[in-house]
């Protein structure tokens, strides 16, 4: 198991709000400021939540550039996805030049990729970087279905140290085991990351490594709470603060937490409305009306400042 | 039914040939010189087939130029797809420019979209366009699941004169159904092309108006065969046509049309190997020997010159 604070822990996935078609600057720099004083202990930008695979290469730099400024002495990974290679490598340089202590790569596609493909993606940006690699494995935006036998191969690169795994859900035995089969393909040392916040909890009790989180984005401080629970050995606790987050678990599960938890920033008034790029719309006043709801019963709760 | 020849009859999608990880110029140009001489009713650059999810603004607006300049009195239809609105009204712009006859729009996902936000995506575009759009229905690229009724809602836009289904197997009669329930949905005077080459015979038989190829943009000769067949009525020449075209389209089924058509284009000499953007990879030796055979059996019945 890794020890480093990089690639283990909470790490919060800011949105990079976007308003007038263009990345909110003085937003964007407001979250990455309050995740890095809210002590997460790391901070990936432009991950599946900060939109990365709408953005261009100039406004991925910008977005890395103001993160790492923004973010003080809390680590920065980036996400450099894209569909072409010669696109990946450009963004791997850009991070790294930016101060990206770690990169982010999903194996975007377009065509569907073979495994070989996939690897030989993962190889050419391994043998053109210098800071650790965390495998993105997203099936749900990237359709790549990764076998343990591909997560093998990749692991075995250089630089490769970390995987995101998608949600385990059946509880904590089911994400053990699945963790265990995992860990025991893989290379010694890779750490092992959940995403899919609302098993998030369940995932760090199983010895998950690191939450790679969509909420802590957002909302650190009950993101923080459950981790620091976990290390402390109080799973009770760890899943307590999680079942009061059941109100936006059950939103992220009938929305996508890609616009809920834009849509909770927005109640929040962290970013301008909306703040997606089209083609991506903002929930309708329905779905919207569900946020406030269950952001109130967060307030009455004590989960988030009134 | 729509009588243009620009959204009817073969239109030929050709590659967009990669060299050194740029746009091979001269190859590109030789392969839509060879499309207009060979008689194709329309070109249409950067289809999937021609890369266009893999290609920078830059490197879209050139090609879309030269396939132009290129294909002399025949009309041009240019894919505009991306994730991200901005994007796709920026490869409108420029391709309208270009001098492009008509645009290909595929609803290019990284977020999966809802049915609301496909339409809002042709809406933005159709309302800033003045040449025809073709809606490009692609669920093997894009996992965008057209629904009859969003086809509906989106062919009443302005500007959208034309659809491309994908592949309807099943036989005339199955094509025949699929295509008489979706134009009674969408908009009087719609134009409805199949995709999916293997197909392409019973669906023109069935009626359709126009067969999106991907093979004609590569070996047009067979293509131009069958559909003149179809247009004379002779149905069963047609159909005896694609099957001697059979070991073509069971290798499309194993590999997928585009890395096969990449490698009957390097066997044919009229791309450089490899010729597909990284990290698509080209056929391996076996995959390779099998394009082999095919095209060995396809010039023994003389459907390619020796």
């Amino acid at each position: 198991m890794t020890t480093s604070r990089l690639l283990t822990g909470l790490s919060a996935f800011p949105l990079t709000p976007i308003a007038d078609d263009a990345v909110d600057e003085r937003a964007f720099v407001r979250i990455v400021e309050r995740l890095a004083t809210a002590g997460v202990d790391s901070i990936t930008a432009l991950g599946s939540t900060g939109s990365y695979a709408y953005l261009d290469r100039d406004e991925r730099r910008q977005a890395v550039e103001l993160a790492v400024a923004a973010a003080g002495e809390v680590p920065v990974l980036a996400g450099i996805g894209h569909v072409r290679t010669r696109e990946v490598l450009r963004h791997a340089d850009d991070a790294q030049a930016a101060g990206a202590a770690a990169l982010l790569l999903a194996p975007v596609t377009y065509q569907a990729l073979t495994d070989d493909e996939v690897l030989t993606l993962f190889a050419d940006v391994s043998s053109a970087v210098s800071v650790p690699v965390v495998v993105y494995d997203n099936p749900g935006t990237t359709h790549v279905s990764f076998s343990d036998e591909l997560h093998a191969r990749i692991s075995r690169l250089p630089h490769v140290e970390a995987i995101k795994i998608p949600p385990v859900t059946g509880g904590v035995d089911v994400v053990r085991a699945r963790v265990g089969s995992l860990r025991s393909a893989v290379a010694p040392g890779v750490a092992i990351g959940i995403s899919g916040d609302a098993v998030a909890a369940d995932a760090l009790v199983a010895g998950c490594d690191a939450w790679y989180s969509v909420l802590a984005g957002t909302l650190p401080g009950p993101c923080r709470a459950i981790v620091d629970a976990t290390s402390a050995g109080d799973a009770q606790e760890a899943q307590r603060i999680s079942g009061q987050l059941d109100p936006l678990w059950r939103l992220f599960g009938a929305h996508g937490s890609y616009r809920v938890v834009a849509a909770l920033a927005e109640e929040l008034g962290a970013v301008a409305h909306p703040c997606l790029p089209r083609p991506v719309m903002p929930l309708d006043e329905g779905g919207r009306a569900d946020v406030r709801a269950a952001l109130a019963t967060l307030r009455e709760e004590g989960l988030v400042e009134q």
